[in-house]
């Protein structure tokens, strides 16, 4: 027996059960994105029904459908790298906000338009969740970008009295307009091409 | 017995109960719309709690709850007149989004920030109904200040090539993040000061 297999059979015995609670929180996620996509509310009974798992089961691991929501929007998500001191911070801007090839749609929301929907329908009931995952989520998510811009408020490139958050947000906000306001298809050409004049717009009255 | 009087007794005979129904539709529309302040989801059963008219007048008159709520929203708002010709643009926007004395909250949803938190809810469950508010509603809203922003591409104050309409989007836009995705109040100093630097910066964008 080697060490590894040694420490192995020590965690087990340590954490009963853990890898079928693993199993169970995969089923309930997935169950819950399932739900999601389609457009429906999620509900205790349709997670039991779509997991397999027992309403009990469901219950102990996740005692609020809120916090299993959340979790739920955020698979698959991660905080992108930073970016490098000579990166063009214009294409740095277009690329960000998905004009430069990938979705508008996963740029924005990182997942699909019901999911995001959804998302923004969840926030807007609780404000505690929204803030958290703001926090959490969200605002980690911007750190690359608004750093790349501080940079280039430091080489002299952007005005120096820019407002960084606000113009992330100018941006961001063009793009949740469409979604949220406008109530447009995150795939509708309209609205990559508004926001790319949005991108222009803001590009040119950030530079020095 | 004058001619008026004549013709209001017509109008009741052709019309009967007219006055009566009027009177209800302020009740209902009155109760839903205290419903949606209080934080509650409007529901048949509070709407006839609180307007005191019968169930059955609620479904007769309003067979939607989505369209009453959407009637309820619009309650007391307005369309704004034309600018002058020779209005200051730069004042212009910065007091079409509330930032010159008057809230941005009134400014960018005329309502309460429950109210608002609610209408993005209702409206992101039933895009329907989102097209058609945007439409009939909020589109409608934004066209003085357009059309002033074309007026200033005209007289070459502002860049010939300018999307007008994704310049008032990235700046609504920027105030709906704020509530929608930072889950910030609506009157939070910070809010006004980001918003505030969003116009800046979109401002020196549009110039020519």
């Amino acid at each position: 027996m080697t060490v590894a297999e040694v420490d192995a059979g020590a965690a087990v015995r340590r954490r009963p059960g853990r890898p079928r609670d693993e199993e169970m929180d995969g089923q309930i996620v997935a169950a819950t994105l399932e739900i999601i996509d389609a457009g429906q509310d999620v509900t205790v009974s349709r997670v039991v029904a779509g997991s397999g798992v027992s309403r009990a089961a469901l219950y102990r691991r996740w005692p609020s459908l809120t916090t299993l929501i959340a979790a739920a929007l955020d698979v698959g998500r991660t905080i992108p790298p930073e970016y490098p001191d000579d990166v063009d911070l214009r294409d740095a801007l277009i690329d960000g906000f998905g004009l430069g090839g990938s979705s508008v749609a996963l740029a924005v929301s990182g997942y699909s338009e019901e999911r995001f929907r959804q998302r923004i329908r969840l926030v807007m009931s609780d404000r505690a969740l929204q803030k958290a995952y703001w926090q959490s989520h969200v605002s980690r998510r911007r750190v690359p970008l608004l750093n790349a811009l501080r940079s280039g408020i430091e080489r002299g490139e952007l005005r120096a009295d820019l407002d960084v958050e606000a113009c992330f947000d100018a941006i961001a906000g063009t793009a949740y307009y469409q979604i949220v306001v406008r109530g447009d298809r995150m795939d509708d050409p309209a609205v990559a091409a508004r926001l790319r004049s949005a991108v222009e717009v803001v590009w040119r009255g950030m530079v020095a």
